[in-house]
């Protein structure tokens, strides 16, 4: 098959890789239909993060089952499913728990798994999915290609999205701050107008985001960042700051920006990737009986929440996508996300 | 009248001071019945916290209505009172969200309040409280003797263990590990088994600590720290954390063994003061999904909440007292507590 493998900073390659088979009695095996770039597959793209061998990368895709092992019961062949970014087994205490981003069999789609698979990357024509009972989630009959882009998302973005908005614990009524204005930011925006948000503040400085943000249900765009942005936020509000603060970035100017946006009492959900030591201060923290939670988007039980949603056309997250490339031209999606031509390349196999 | 004021560490005094007067349509005057040290009272008397000016102290207390103000309404003379550890309005849009340690008219007693008001401590006979209709909860009828005490505690102790449980996300059938054996992690313990905890793991080293522990509901005991108290907490779990782990000393020792004590996607419910830079360390949450409350105890509606509890004894918390003495004995009490040789005092005014 061919598959993206990342080399090195600014080096990404479509090579030809072993076609997957089923190694274990819980294995399947994916056509991948559709996948796409991450914010995150910019990291090592960038050189911020090291890669030290080349592997295969991307973590987001949506296909076909081609092959199952014995044990696989949740999925037959020929079934069109999503993977969550991270594989996981389903039943281990954590997944039990819904945290099945902490399985104790967890792998990340082109990395070492826990138990040491090698697993394949998302950019590619297949994929083994180990655990594919506890990952994978079929789509009832067959999608129409029109829902692709916005099934896809719910292998990351929508998913990640809107585990900020429910780690922020958006409620119905409540005011809502979203920080970050990528992909996930607006995801974010999309997840919290769905849990009923009355009002929903996107920072963006972008206009073809703003516009975006818009249509997702943004209510009002501040544009100031640092103090400035803090004091508009606050104009917005009455003098005091949001509900609940959505953090999309993970730097440490992101995480003050979020910090000081939030009431008293209120919450922060962060699925910002930490970058550059961002910093919750315990004595703000205390004084204000802050709360916080996120991290890692437990994808797999949110997808069952959120699939509904996006079959019924009632949202349409993957309207985040405005490139499409073959995946063969997979170094120019890489190129168009870092120097920011676009939002989010989808890529067609 | 008779009132407590400290001049620097170690060195606490009861001394004459004026009669608390109604000065503004808000106030009430309360004769204190009880008040109590807590083990914050012993951060300013052992330097820890800097005495800059000698003033009153001391911020739990219980008592009865002296003297009101022409727009109190929600207490008369002759009510039986409580007290919370701050003051607060009531009106504004904080206390309004609950938060009612951020009122914008915020009080400790003993302190200037954020308005720019000297307030009395409660180490004394007598106390003015500014918006009595936003602070005090008047009891029912005329209390028994024998339950002051555990009325005292819900000015702090009780509702600031409460606080922990509530911000820890303490749920029926959940496993809770406490941190810290004082009077608040005790009321932890006891907050935590009325929220339905089948397993509250209580770290203590002292045997009368530990004692009371079970009275009030512990299942188990770690005396170990540090690593070989996690691992102790993990065994006795099954080879996880817990779903909830209640943080009530605030070091940088106590937080790493709080969370290092959780499972990941749990709770910690944080009420310890911050002292000595505790930290949140970011990729840890974020790896683990772990969910973070806490803080200064919102304690005016968390009373509501407990007093029926205490009224019918249901609870017990007033335990924590092993040692009375008059309130002209209140160097003794602190000198008690300093050295340990009691959990908390109650003072008799």
């Amino acid at each position: 098959m061919r598959a993206t493998v990342i080399h090195g900073p600014g080096d990404v390659r479509l090579e030809d890789r072993p076609d997957p088979t089923i190694q274990s009695l819980g294995d399947a095996v994916v056509r991948v239909v559709r996948t796409c770039v991450c914010g995150s597959d910019l990291w090592p793209y960038r050189g911020i993060q090291k890669t030290t061998a080349p592997h295969p990368i991307g973590h987001e895709f949506i296909g076909v089952v081609e092959a199952t092992g014995a044990e696989v019961s949740a999925v037959q062949v020929g079934d069109f499913v999503i993977a969550p970014f991270t594989d996981s087994d389903g039943t281990c205490v954590h997944c039990r728990n819904g945290i099945t981003t902490s399985c104790v069999n967890f792998g990340f789609w082109g990395h070492t798994s826990a138990n040491g698979q090698a697993l394949d990357g998302a950019q590619g024509q297949y994929v083994r999915v180990p655990f594919a009972d506890g990952t994978l989630v079929k789509v009832p009959g067959t999608p129409d290609v029109q829902l692709y882009p916005h099934l896809l998302t719910l292998t990351d973005v929508l998913a990640t999205g809107h585990h900020a908005a429910r780690s922020g614990d958006v409620r119905e009524g409540a005011t809502v701050v979203i920080v970050g204005d990528g992909a996930v930011g607006l995801c974010a925006v999309l997840a919290a107008k769905r849990l009923g948000a009355a009002r929903v503040i996107v920072m963006s400085r972008h206009e073809d985001r703003q516009r975006l943000a818009r249509t997702f249900g943004a209510t009002d765009i501040v544009a100031e960042r640092g103090e400035d942005g803090i004091a508009s936020v606050k104009d917005l509000l009455g003098g005091i700051g949001a509900d609940s603060v959505l953090e999309c970035v993970g730097t440490k100017e992101s995480m003050r920006q979020a910090l000081g946006s939030i009431r008293p009492g209120g919450h922060l959900g962060f699925v910002g990737v930490p970058a550059g030591a961002p910093e919750l201060p315990m004595q703000v923290l205390f004084n204000t009986n802050l709360r916080v939670a996120g991290g890692m988007a437990t994808v797999r039980p949110y997808i069952d929440e959120l699939l509904p949603d996006v079959l019924s056309g009632t949202i349409e997250p993957g309207r985040v996508f405005d490139l499409t490339l073959p995946l063969d031209r997979v170094s120019d999606a890489y190129a168009a996300m870092d120097e920011r031509r676009s939002i989010k390349v989808l890529l067609e196999p």
